[in-house]
C-alpha cells in the first residue's frame, strides 16, 4: 500500500480526505502541526478523530519553537504588517506547517502528501509550493480541490460511511495561531460590512487600563513586566493573555491572494500588534534613518513574498541575515498602555537610544554644532535643486 | 532702508525679531501664512501685534487651498505616514509657508527674508532651503539662531523696549494646522514618557459612536455622509469637527530630524488619520498588487524627502505624477465607525472594486480558472527555488 | 467552421499549426505582426507560404510605430537593460505582437487564437497571458506545446501532406526585430561557450571609426547627425544601418525565464545599445541625483515585469507616466564615436545641462557657496553616524 | 606645540600645507595612505619630500589589504558601478584613507588633522565626515579651502620659503589606485569633449587577443588562469597587468558630487571592470531572480552612499552582511576574452550553475513540468490584470 501523509485538522474537509484516501487504497499517516494555536485537549481530540476515521497512524508535530525561530522572529525584526495592516497570522503559519509535513513525509518515506485545500484560496499554493520544492518526487493529492464537492456532498459521503461528527457549519471560519486568529465568513465575503463584535473569538473581559513593560534583546521579546523568559514564545503567549483580555488588535484586512483575486479577512492579534508596535518604537530610537528605511523596504517585500508561499527562496535567507544584523542595538524596555480595544506605546528606555541628551535635544540649542553649520548644510543640501531651477526655470523645464 | 520679509507668528521669538530687525535698520514686512490652522480672530490678533511692534506692513497669506493642491493631495494619494506613524502635519505645512514667504518677498522686491527658527530643529533647514532655492539672491536672516539668546534674555530685551505681551511660557508648544496639530514639551523631551490627556488641545466631547461615510473621487475626498463638496479642504475641515470630538488620531512620534538628531513629538490628527486609512482601504480594493507596492515605496520616500525640506526637488513632481496616475480607479465610498479615541474602517463600495463576485470569491470555488490551473501555477511559481535546492542542497550551498 | 487566428511566422512550427488546425476543422486567419524586423520581401514570402498552406486569409499587421509608441519609447526613457545587459529585444516585441493578434482576433470575431510556442520558453507565457487578459473568452490553442512533437515528427507530418519547404534546420535560431536580434543555439545551450563571430547575422563591414551626433527631444531620439526625423523609428533604423556595420552591441545574456529556469541567448543590438547609452549620458547631465535613482529603480522593475509578459498590468502605465514626466529636460545632442565592435559616448550639449560653469566647476573653487558652508554641511551630514558611534562604540554595538 | 596629522600626497597643495602649518606653530606628522596605487619608489620619494619640508615625522600607512577587506570586496559582491559606469575608484579609496588618517591621529594623540582639499570637490566632505565621526574632538584644518589661494600664490609662498620642487602643472590630474585611475582636466571640464588617447596613463601595449580564466570563491576573486592566490588583492594586481596592457576599461563618467554640482571625470579601470562583469555573469548563473534584484537595489544605494562619504553609517554594515550572505553559491570559473580596448565574458563553469541540463533547457522541452502546468501558470499569473480590465475597461478606468 502506498503511504500518504495527510495534513489533518479534524474538520470536515480533511475528515473527508481520510475516508476518500482509504478507499483509494492509501495507508494514511495523518499529521497535525501545532504552531502554538492548539491546546493539549484540542490536539488529543484531533488525534482521536483521526484514529476513529481509520488512519494508520496520527502524529502531532510540535513546531511552535521552530516556527518562532525560523519565521516569527523575522516578522518582528521587520515589523511586518501586510499592507500596513495584517501581521500575516495565517500566511506564516501555513508555510511552517507545510515544511513540517514535508519533512515528516520524507522521514517516513511517504510516496504522497495530501492536503484538504480548496481551489480558491492561498493555502493550496503554499502547500503545493513547499511540497514541490522540498519533496519534488512525492505526489501531491488534493481531493477537495480535485473533486469540487459541495459541503453537502462531503457530509453525505461521510454519513454513508458511518462517520459521526458535528456537521453543523460554524458561522465563521476561525484559524487560531500564536501569531493571531483569523475570522472569515459572512461579512468578510462582502466589501462593505464589518464583523460584528460577537464574531471575534476573544471577547473583552478587562475594562481597567493597565501599563505593561516589554523587554527586548537584540530585537527579540525576552521579558514582560518584571519577568524575563528564556523563550520568546512564552513572552508572546503571556502577553496574549493580558492584551487579549482587552480585545486589542482587531481589524479587517483586504489583500491580494496569490492567485490574483482580492481576499478579505477579519483577525484579532493582540500580542502580535503590541509587540510589533513596541519593537518599532524601540527601533525608531535606536536605529539610524537609513537603517529604518531599508529595513522597511526589505521587510515589506519579505512579508509579501512569505504571504505568497515563497518562504524557501534563498533571497529570504539573505534578508533575514540583513534584518538580524540591524538588531544589534535594539535592546531595551518599551512601556505600553493597554485599554479596551486599543493600546498606546508610551515610551522606551535603552542604552542605545540615539535621542541622547548629550547632543542637545530637538528644539533646544545644541552643543556639538552651530547655527552656522546648519546654514552651510541647508545651502549645500539644496544646491542641486537651486541650480536645476536656475537653469530650467520655475516649472522645471520650459 | 532695506526691506525684509519676516515670517511672523506672533510668539516671543518672532516678536523679538521685529524689534531686533527694526534696530538693525530694516523696513519690516511681516507675513503670516495661513494653511488652515488659524481662525479669523487669531489672524486679526496676530496682525494687531505685528503692527503694534512697528512693522511697516503686515499681511496674511492664505495658502490653504494651494497647500491642499500642491501638497496634501499627494500625502493622501500616497497614504503618507512617516515611519508608519506621523501624517507629516508640521513638515508639509512649514514648506508651504516657506514657499509663500519666498514668493511674497520676490513680489515686493525684498532684499532679505527672516525667520525665527532656533538652531536645533527642522524648520530652520526647511526655511533656509526653500529660500536658497526660490530666491537665491535674497539674504536670509535668523536672529534667534544667530544670537542664541535664552527665553529670559529675549523677554528682557522686549520689556526694555516697552513691549507688553503675555510672556508666560505655555507648558506645551502647539502647532495647529489643517493636517494635524503637534504638541511638544516636557514628556516629549524624554524617551519614556507619554503626554497626559490634558496636553492635547482637542478634548473628548463625544461619547456615542457614530458611523460616517467618506466619498472619494480619483483619490480625493469629495464628500462626507450625504454632502458633496467642491473643495476637498472643506471635507477635511468638516471631518475634523466630527472626528476631533472623539479625540481620535493621537499618538507620539519619534523620528529623525534633518540635522541627524532624534526628535519626539505628540500630535493629534483626527481627520488626516481617518482620511488616510479610509483612502488606503479603498485602494486595497481597487488597485493591483504591484500598484500598491510601488505606491508605497515611492510615497515613503516622498514623505521622507518632504520632511527633509526637499519639496522642490523635481523628483517630487515626477512622483506626484505617478501617484496621480494610480488614482484613476480610486473612486467610491468608505464607511468608517468612530468611537472615543479610536475608529474602524468598516468597508467600501466602489464600481472599481476588484473583489468582484464575478470571479469567484476568496475561499469559495471560482469559475474563471480550475484547480488544475492552480496546480500548474504552483509548480512553475516554485520552480527556481526547487532547482536551487536540488543543486545546492538543503542549506542553499554546501 | 470555427475561426482561429494563428500567429504565423512561416517557420516549421507555425506551418505545422496551419495543417494541423485545418484538419481539426478550423478556418484559419493567419497573421504576422511586423514590429520592424521584416522587409517587404520577407513579409510577401510569408504571406505566400500561408496561402499555399491553405489559410482562409493572411494579414500582415504593421505594428512598428505602435510598438515604438507603446513600448520602446519607455525602454529608452528607462535605459532598460535587463540585468544591465540585454535590451529586451525579443521580450518587448513578443508582447506587442500578442496584443496585435488579440485585437485582430477580437475584430474579426475569432473563437480561438493559436500560437506555435513550445512548452519551455518565455513566449508561451507572454502569448497566453496577453490572450487571457485581452480576450478572456477566446480559446487558446497551442499545438506544438500540447503535442510535444519532435522536429522530425513535424517534418514527416508536413511531408505526408505534400508541403514543400526548406526543412533544413538553421544552425542558430534568429529573431530579428527593430530593437535587436537574438541568436540562440549550440553555444548558448552551454554555460561556458561564446558564440563564434560567424553566428551573428550582421557582420563587420566598416573599419574606419566615425563620429555621429544623436539628437534627443524630451527623451526621444529625433535626429541623427544633421537630419531631423518626424518619427523616432526612422532614427533607430538609420542608426542601425550605420552602427550595425561596426558590429556594435553584441553580447550574451543569461537570465531568468518566466518559468524559473535560466536561459542564455546571444544578441546584437547596435542601435538600441548606442541609443540607451547616449540617452543615459544626456540624463546624467540634465536630471537630479534622485531623479536618476528613482528612474533606475522603477525602470529595472518595469523591464523585468515586461520580460515576464506583465505589460498589461496597470502599474506599467503608472511607471510610464513617471518616466515620461522625468524627460522634460532630456533634450540635447549626444556625440558618439563608433569603431569596430565598440563605441564611446564622447559628450553632450544641452540647454538643461546641470554641469553649468555658472556654479563653479567640480574641482575648482566655486562662487555660490563657501568652504564654511561645506564644513557645516559635512558636520551635519555625518551627525547621526557620529552620535551612533559615540553611543554604541566602535563596532556599532557592544 | 600642538600635534597635527597631515594627509600628505607630496603635491603642491599638501606641500603648501606643511609650510603653512609650521608657521602656525604646529608639530606636523605627515602621513600617506597607500591603498595599492603607489610603488615603493614613489612612497620613498614622498617621504623624502615631507622630511625636506620639515615635518616632525612622516609615515606610510599601508592600507591595501584592509581596503580590500573592508570595502572593495563589497563593491565586487555588489557589482557596484555608479550610474552603471564608474567603479567608484577614487570615492572608495578616499574614505579608506581618511579612516586610516583618523586612526593614526587617535593613536599618536594628535590635537588636529589637516587635509589639502579645495572647497569644490567631493574629497573635502569625505575627509571632514570621517574625521567628524571617528575623532569628533580633533580639530580639522583645511588651509587650501580656507585661504582660497590660487596656484600661483601657493607657488610664490613656497618659493619665498626656499622650497624647490617641480611646480609645472600636469596637464591632467591623475589619481591612481588599485581600483582604477581617474583622469581629470581640460576636456573633462566641458560636457561635450572626450579625453584624447594620450591622456590615459596606461597605453595600449598588447594587440593579440587573449583568453583568461578568473576563479571566484564565495564571490571573491581567488585565482587567475592556473594560479590560485591567498590574497584577492594579488588577483586584482595580476589581472591589472594583463588587462591594462589592452587599454581596457576606459570611460568618462559624469555624476553628482556630494555638494550638488555635476562632476565629470575620465578613468581607466581594467581589472575592476573585468572582475565586476565576470562576477556578475557568474551570479546570473548561480543566484535566483530575486537575489539578483535585491542585490542590485541594495548595492546601487550602497555605492551611492559610499560615494557620498557615508561609509560609516551602520546601514552599510547591514548591507555588507546581506551581500556576503548572497555569495554562498558564487563560486566557479569565468572565461573572459581580452582584446584591445574591449573584452567579452565568454561563459562560466560552476557547480552551482542553475542553468542545469537536469531541468530541461530553455527553448527545449523539459521534464519536471508539463505544458499544462505552464498554461495554468499563465492563467493565474495574469489573473488580476484580467479582472482589472474586465472591471475597469480598456484604459484601466473610465
Amino acid at each position: 500500500m502506498k503511504k500518504v501523509v495527510l495534513a489533518f485538522s479534524g474538520g470536515l474537509d480533511t475528515s473527508f480526505c481520510v475516508k476518500y484516501l482509504l478507499e483509494q487504497g492509501y495507508e494514511i499517516y495523518s499529521a497535525i502541526v501545532n504552531t502554538g494555536g492548539f491546546s493539549e485537549e484540542e490536539l488529543a481530540e484531533i488525534a482521536r478523530r483521526a484514529e476513529n476515521l481509520g488512519v494508520a497512524q496520527h502524529v502531532t508535530l510540535d513546531e511552535t519553537d521552530n516556527y518562532y525561530q525560523s519565521c516569527l522572529k523575522y516578522l518582528i525584526f521587520g515589523n511586518v504588517l501586510k499592507n500596513n495592516t495584517y501581521p500575516l497570522s495565517v500566511s506564516a503559519e501555513r508555510i511552517s506547517q507545510a515544511v513540517a509535513i514535508a519533512k515528516y513525509a520524507q522521514q517516513i518515506g511517504a510516496e504522497a502528501v495530501a492536503h484538504g485545500s480548496t481551489g480558491a484560496g492561498n493555502d493550496q499554493v503554499r502547500f503545493d509550493m513547499v511540497f514541490n520544492i522540498l519533496v519534488p518526487n512525492v505526489e501531491i493529492i488534493t481531493p477537495i480541490r480535485d473533486l469540487k464537492l459541495s459541503r453537502e456532498e462531503e457530509i453525505a459521503y461521510l454519513k454513508e460511511r458511518g462517520v459521526e461528527m458535528d456537521f453543523q457549519k460554524a458561522q465563521y471560519s476561525i484559524n487560531k495561531g500564536i501569531w493571531g486568529t483569523s475570522v472569515g465568513g459572512k461579512e468578510t465575503l462582502t466589501s462593505h460590512q464589518a464583523l460584528p463584535e460577537s464574531a471575534y473569538p476573544t471577547q473583552l473581559t478587562k475594562e481597567t487600563p493597565e501599563r505593561i513593560t516589554l523587554h527586548f534583546k537584540n530585537g527579540e521579546p525576552v521579558g514582560l513586566n518584571d519577568e524575563m523568559f528564556d523563550n520568546p514564545v512564552h513572552v508572546i503567549q503571556k502577553l496574549q493573555e493580558i492584551a487579549g483580555a482587552f480585545a486589542i488588535g482587531r481589524d479587517i484586512h483586504v489583500g491580494d491572494t496569490i492567485i490574483g483575486i482580492k481576499g478579505r479577512v477579519g483577525f484579532e492579534a493582540a500580542a502580535p500588534m503590541v509587540i510589533i508596535k513596541a519593537h518599532h518604537a524601540l527601533e525608531k530610537h535606536t536605529l539610524t534613518k537609513w537603517q529604518l528605511y531599508w529595513k522597511d523596504s526589505l521587510a515589506t517585500w519579505y512579508g509579501n513574498w512569505m504571504h505568497e508561499g515563497q518562504f524557501l527562496d534563498p533571497t529570504m535567507r539573505n534578508i533575514e541575515t540583513f534584518l538580524t544584523d540591524t538588531q544589534k542595538t535594539v535592546t531595551g524596555k518599551v512601556h505600553v498602555w493597554l485599554a479596551p480595544y486599543r493600546f498606546q506605546v508610551e515610551g522606551i528606555e535603552s542604552e542605545h537610544d540615539l535621542m541622547s541628551s548629550k547632543f542637545g535635544s530637538y528644539g533646544e540649542m545644541n552643543n556639538a554644532w552651530s547655527g552656522e553649520d546648519v546654514k552651510g548644510f541647508s545651502k549645500i543640501f539644496g544646491n542641486q535643486t537651486m541650480m536645476y531651477r536656475l537653469i530650467n526655470g520655475e516649472d522645471g523645464a520650459e
